[in-house]
């Protein structure tokens, strides 16, 4: 881009400040506050570094942009717009309107341009870890020598409140532990959050902080877009840390009346000191939505650089494919998300018993190989969860290629990261953890099914079958908690074979998270061996159907509870109860199937009973009674807590047969 | 205590260490790594700084010590033994067995002298925080010249994956903030967890991260107890930053083939290696549980000396109580944990419209001068979660008995510090965020209810009536998947009035935590104004009854969602449909009471309707039909969201009339 005059850059930024506050305005609702404030960072960063092609949001080489301050919604909607996405001047009108492409909070799924949720503070700048992460990863793993198929930034803009959550705390530490370098942020530094002033509670020296934790800092004014450009360009040098640029700025900037004060952070200026703030700003006072055009085009080059650099990647990837054939249809799969041909051929089945999570380490290791943008991790559990896969290498500076993550004990970024890595398309995600610690990463969890990626939680130790460890590590609300979660697939095999269908529903999905709740303890081999068309994938069918084929009683059994499920069933049998035991490893798959088959695994008016090693709430949907825990477990072996908690075949069958003299 | 010569020194550090080895031996299951690499630092604490009354766990003035890492928990009952605490070799021997006092990970609600739950990592450390600031505000408060009451540090020691959560980050930058000069930790340094050595995910300089965040750091050689001694003591004459004491430790210390490695982490040693082991460090290497009777009187002096400071205190108090009764009196009654009498007469009532927060906002206001140790505060969201006690001071190193406590953008720090304000005892606390951020505390939420602690959480802005902030702001499955946790009342009140009466049971609770589950929106009022005998307390209520006083319908609804449910049976009710509306403010609550109060409320066989705007999943258990939301929310006003998702009278009485049809 030529070089835009000071007036001319000075109007540019303006009209991005007068869009923002139109159309928080418009909606009587939103965050004026940062981008007033921010506006000079986001113009210097989106005119002189982002390289994007508002006609095709999703080129694949584009460097990517996080607004981890989402609240700042308007500032990213107003570029979108400026830069020539499909983002339209009636789309800023109907900031945070039923149906509009305007959300409060920037939605991935619903506008062209927006890379992530963001909203939840502290996500967007972690999961941006994960994004860098993946362009690290693809980038040593294919560019060759003068074919650089995969180059890109990762920028972004995070506030106060970013910095302060727990999660970018962690996150930030192993960015700079993996000394990403081309990770890029620009902090909205104005001192200011909701409440007041940062002196109420966040003095720490934040500059110290990072450089401890392995970062490259500047500060800069960050209404000064020369200072912030030349910033730019030393972080771009700094290639072995993560930058952050500290950019002093005032929140709420132009507005007489409320600049520099938390008045400005999250409600609209009013009528009155909107026109203020205009006049202030150099702005037709009277207009709404105003665009200069003149700004106009310095906005929209971004559209004739963008179609440029999108197509010289695509002349680069041509030479690519031609050169390297092999490597260049690898990736290009991998960026589609479809798994290649024959991923399951080779997948072992097991026979003999075995905890599933020890099942799920040996399918991950099968299809590893077959796989090679799928990238895992743990939560430092890697022999608890059976995570590694083994050979691959550790992700690090030194191995960017390393395809296992050491996440250390940061549950929290690394749910957000992984997330990231998904987001960043060409690599696959997974991640591990005990279950009960599924709480610590469970806003990262909640993004993902939100955001529609297809992130795979390993969640292991999923019940009080853990033992020993006590009721601080063993689950009993989270089962029921992650299916309350819209989008999320929670799958609770009952062996090795349904782990490993499991895994493979897991990595078909392509808009729908999963958690595999794994077992500690073994699990007696009970369902198919054909792994492509196991039945785990309706959620729930007929395992063990009633002798005579007419049940007149049903035992709905999850996980390690299936096999003690089938021993009551025979108790029962004996008794003359003709018993059917449904295994439903997913409510999520079962709920999507048609009526009909819900019905024929579950006959209405035959009196069923549900069991699981977790909370009974949510069962009565499906069984009248449920043999489940409601309490916080103990410290003990499996074995006895498992036989003083209810879950043998004899109290199955007990509180069955109850239910069935009640019914009869 | 008198100086203890060097060998005793040693043989009382090994006689720590061999309890603990043996513990995990005898358990075949625990965490020897810890325990043997930390046994000095804990001896140095507990011998040389503690004071504490064996005899007394529950000394309201003791000295607390906090096992952050509290997988090493052997080390905890080693020491609690060692010093003449209620705990046998006995319950030693019993480490991890089914009813025993010493479960795998600490729990204060078993073990005397147990201060808190720890396991889940970070969780120590940040709780800690919220003890130290307890204390502070108490000593600010009620101590006098010569007559200082209250006046005990905090202890503990802590873990690498500890200072990696985001947790602890978030409540060391808080402590800082707020320069709790009697918190000291020791870090047991040992640069290995479970995965491996910390330098595969940990790298930041964690002291300078530390110093950034405003803590007093040391470095010292985790084994040598003079300069641990020392270091402690130079920690306590800085009373103005809280102090982190960097052990360097050896993981596993003793252990011949395995210390300094992960193999020690979290696996028994094995007989042959605990043998070499206990030869190594000159313990008989064929006894198990050997307890030298020297070293035994050298901990034990701990009884003598708990006891005469426990006196002394006692001494003192009664002087207080002479020169000061009315304070005297207010903290006894505080420690107490009972509310004073007449709370609720001076506590407004709602005849008129108004968010639940608002009226929660105002109640607060209302009792707070009543109830002087009542601590609250918010993540930053003051305005919006109503939780500002007016006038009563912001809590700072300048103003310690600020009774307001700004969190900052940290809701789990928040968590965490609200249970160990309530742990200390003396205190209440309180603390709001957004409902959906819930998500960002759920392990303190947890713990809190696992420790038996009345932590009172204001979770506001409920559903998707917040409106235009959209998904990433609107819970859905929140209420759900708090009510799946034990021992948690979650509360979603339906007006103004119910929202005191749920102020006062959530006060009036000893060991069972709350959610107040707030409304952004004004509700209508529609309950009684008789605070103290309101019927919230039984959990759910028949709010209206049939016409006819013979429902054929049943009506459940939850907070802002009663108001359109009375609507709609107004309309059931003209076609002839006689219809009762039950107002079910907590499910946690109707559940405890008797089988018979519940069928009078919910008669079995009448067709039930459920409303709440959340996920449905849970509701089947009272009703046949739900009225919800299972999928995520949209941005837009409030108004139009609830008529686009059905949250309407017609709409209820849509989905009721044709289940009541389909029950006729």
């Amino acid at each position: 881009m030529s070089k835009v005059p000071k007036t001319l850059e000075t109007l540019c930024i303006n009209t991005i400040r007068g869009l923002s506050i139109d159309g928080v305005q418009a909606a009587n609702s939103g965050h004026p506050g940062l981008p007033l404030g921010a506006a000079a960072m986001a113009y210097t960063i989106w005119t002189k570094h982002l390289k994007h092609d508002p006609s095709d949001p999703k080129w694949f080489n584009r460097d990517r942009f996080i607004l981890s301050a989402g609240h700042g919604s308007m500032l990213l909607y107003s570029l979108l717009h400026l830069t020539g996405y499909d983002l339209t001047i009636e789309d800023l009108r109907n900031f945070r309107q039923w149906s509009s492409k305007t959300p409060g909070h920037p939605e991935n799924t619903i506008t062209p341009g927006v890379e992530m949720a963001t909203g939840p503070l502290g996500q967007g700048i972690s999961t941006a870890v994960g994004i860098a992460l993946a362009e690290r990863f693809l980038a040593a793993k294919y560019n060759k020598k003068d074919l650089s198929v995969v180059d890109h930034y990762t920028y972004g803009i995070c506030s106060d409140g970013d910095l302060m959550e727990g999660v970018s705390n962690e996150a930030c530490s192993l960015a700079g532990h993996l000394g990403l370098g081309k990770l890029i942020f620009l902090y909205d530094d104005n001192k200011i959050t909701i409440d007041g002033g940062t002196d109420r509670a966040f003095t720490e020296d934040v500059e110290a902080r990072l450089v401890a934790q392995g970062w490259h800092t500047q500060r800069v004014d960050g209404n000064d877009v020369d200072a912030i450009d030349a910033a730019i360009e030393v972080a771009k040098a700094e290639t072995a840390k993560p930058s952050l640029i500290f950019c002093r700025t005032t929140i709420g900037y132009g507005s007489p009346n409320k600049a520099g004060t938390s008045k400005v952070h999250g409600a609209p200026l009013g009528e009155e000191e909107l026109k203020l703030t205009k006049k202030n700003l150099g702005l037709p006072e009277n207009e709404s939505f105003y665009v200069n055009s003149e700004a106009e085009k310095v906005f929209r080059s971004a559209v004739k650089a963008g179609a440029d650099n999108n197509k010289a990647w695509n002349d680069l990837f041509a030479e690519y494919q031609k050169a390297y054939p092999e490597e260049a249809a690898e990736l290009t799969l991998a960026i589609s998300g479809e798994m290649p041909a024959g991923l399951w051929s080779g997948c072992p089945t097991f026979p003999e018993k075995i905890a599933s999570r020890s099942a799920s380490g040996k399918v991950l290791n099968a299809i590893a190989a077959k796989l090679p943008t799928l990238l895992g991790g743990t939560a430092d559990l890697a022999e608890s969860n059976m995570t590694d896969m083994h050979g691959l290498g550790l992700q690090s500076k030194d191995e960017p290629t390393g395809r296992n993550i050491a996440y250390g004990i940061r549950e929290h970024a690394m749910g957000a990261i992984m997330n990231g890595i998904n987001i960043h398309g060409g690599c696959r995600s997974f991640g591990g953890t005990f279950m009960v610690f599924s709480d610590y990463c469970r806003p990262a969890v909640r993004l993902a099914a939100l955001m529609h990626q297809p992130t795979v939680f390993v969640f292991t130790h999923d019940s009080i079958g853990l033992g020993e460890d006590g009721p601080t590590h063993q689950p009993i609300e989270h089962l029921v908690s992650m299916r309350a979660i819209p989008n999320l697939n929670v799958m609770r095999p009952a062996d090795g074979n349904e782990t490993a269908a499991c895994w493979k529903i897991a990595l078909d999905s392509k808009g729908t998270p999963s958690v595999l709740a794994l077992s500690r303890q073994a699990l007696a081999s009970l369902t198919s061996d054909d792994i492509e068309k196991h039945p785990a994938g309706k959620g729930a069918y007929i395992l063990s159907d009633a002798d005579s084929g007419a049940p007149r009683l049903v035992i709905i059994a999850t996980g390690s509870e299936v096999e003690p499920a089938l021993v009551a069933k025979k108790l029962l049998e004996q008794e003359g109860i003709a018993t059917r035991v449904v295994n439903m490893p997913s409510t999520f798959l079962f709920e999507s199937q048609s009526k009909g088959y819900q019905s024929h695994v579950l006959p209405r008016n035959v009196p069923t009973v549900s069991v699981e090693a977790g909370s009974t709430l949510g069962w009565a949907k499906y069984a009248g009674a449920s043999v489940g825990i409601d309490h916080f477990g103990a410290s003990a072996p499996a074995g006895t807590l498992m036989k003083e908690f209810g879950f043998t075949a004899e109290n199955i069958a007990k509180v069955a047969r109850r239910l069935f003299q009640e019914h009869e």
